[in-house]
């Protein structure tokens, strides 16, 4: 939600040179994503997000990123196009970062989804799923189960956030890594489908965006990131109602297996936990320099408790 | 430069149903002002900013703000318009805020302005102070001469910025009170008219933002204002072609009494003290929950010392 790295118009007018996108007419910094540096730029030619790569994001990732998003949206998926320069490199380089420039989408995220949003939603993620097919790179998910023992490792002091935290993630860790399933479908997910990365105008979805936690993984279990993101409500109860309105039209659009559905309840608790690792993580290691607010950890303990109670995939709305 | 108070497409929704401006398709924070929180909002009818006021903005000022900005627009200074609501309002209640929405400006702001486009601002520097004439309401300089007694008192620590500030602050404020001006021809003046606030397209002016230091003082001060800002080289070293582009620019569109050029060399020194004083102020006052880095207060210690050994107008390009 920041800008921190900052681009001058001088460096600007350099940097477009490299492409055939037009004059600037606009160009500011704006607040959002908290991993990168991102400008609206406006030309004569049309509107346009400038994103500096900040420390958070590998260098060796961003060709499956940006291969991504262009892979999709040839595809159909209303999703950020890279543009090229005119040698055809959608990377760059500026102000000592690696950047690129990708194309505008209108839209506005909704901060209360209703049902119909929530479909709405799920049927581009179920087709973002289909779209995927094909594309040459990989990578694998590094918020995944591996990836988990190392992150709450790190972590120091949990229970000064939530009495008992601690104690929260390392059993839940230890079980859900025992419990986690192997051979389900699987492809390229968006592993962030959270309701700020998904736009609307008016109801029709103006474009997903933010790509840069996508990964290798099963399908299922970014339909339960989404679950756990758009399903909830502010007081922390689970909305059955979005959930079946998610599943169905999901389903509509890519049929689930029994051994999905079966592992859903599971998936589900592995997503709370990933994110309720990341943000209990960047809570307690807050970089002063950084200009964004951490998210509450506590909402996704809050989460994992209910997820912990659940039996059957029924639960979720299935 | 960040968004402190967030808002939701939901709460956005309500807020336009007051408006005639369209359906939004866009809306972005936007890392712009270092006071308020600000967003970029594109509808199908246009393009806008909407500004909610942090609690740097007395809201007692607003009305000054907004009506200042609405008689220069009328008289064809391209500076943003406030838009206003059914009820004929420009100041509304959003989020525990009081909030505007102005029109937005095209336009890029340069880091290293060169000496054409220091020309063409101060042109609209002259033409916003002939503007201004017959505006109702007036508003007292908080940061000026009166103003920094007790901003320099609320300084401590200034010498662990750098040896010797506060005696530097100290004795020029005694000088600079003593010496300041009396009687110069004054309106309304903007008070930060930097390169930031100017915004280009291509190599012509797009128009002026970020009124929201303006208030009644000498015409002649503003200038001071610009030539600090505009004028120096990143070395430190002060540009006298720009600041003769500047003068003679601004000369054309209003003309420069003798009294008023006599005192620029105080007036030079009495700006480069202000923004010393409130930059040194912000700088061993960080608040935590800001998430704007302060300004070296430094950059303006120095402008200070070369405006010490100054003598004559002249040596600023007059």
């Amino acid at each position: 939600m920041a800008v921190y790295t900052e681009v001058s118009f001088e460096e600007l007018e350099r940097l477009l040179k490299q492409y055939d996108i037009g004059q600037p007419l606009s160009f500011k910094g704006i607040a959002e994503g908290i991993e990168n540096s991102n400008f609206y730029l406006q030309t004569d030619r049309g509107a346009f997000i400038l994103t500096l790569y900040e420390k958070r994001v590998n260098p060796d990732d961003l060709p499956f990123f940006l291969g991504l998003m262009e892979h999709l949206a040839e595809r159909g998926v209303h999703c950020p196009l890279p543009v090229k320069t005119g040698d055809g490199k959608s990377l760059v380089s500026l102000n000592g970062r690696h950047a690129a420039i990708v194309t505008f989408l209108t839209g506005i995220s909704l901060r209360r989804p209703d049902a119909a949003h929530c479909a709405a939603a799920a049927t581009v993620m179920a087709e973002l799923h289909k779209a995927q097919e094909g594309f040459a790179l990989s990578r694998p998910n590094a918020l995944g189960p591996k990836g988990w023992r190392p992150l709450a490792e790190a972590i120091h002091g949990a229970d000064t956030i939530e009495d008992g935290l601690g104690e929260m993630i390392s059993s839940s860790l230890a079980e859900l890594v025992a419990a986690w399933p192997g051979g389900l479908p699987s492809g390229v997910i968006h592993a962030d489908y959270f309701p700020d990365n998904v736009l609307f105008v008016q109801d029709q979805i103006g474009g997903v965006i933010d790509f840069y936690f996508a990964c290798n993984d099963f399908y299922i279990y970014d339909l339960a990131i989404m679950l756990n993101s758009w399903c909830f409500e502010l007081d922390g109860s689970y909305n059955i109602t979005k959930g079946q309105a998610v599943i169905q039209a999901y389903r509509a659009a890519r049929p689930l297996g029994e051994t999905e559905i079966a592992a859903l309840p599971v998936l589900m608790r592995g997503a709370a936990l990933r994110f309720l690792l990341t943000r209990t993580y960047d809570w307690l290691n807050q970089d002063p320099n950084a200009l964004v607010r951490p998210k509450d950890p506590r909402e996704y303990s809050k989460k994992l408790r209910f997820h912990n109670k659940v039996k059957h995939a029924r639960e979720y709305g299935l």
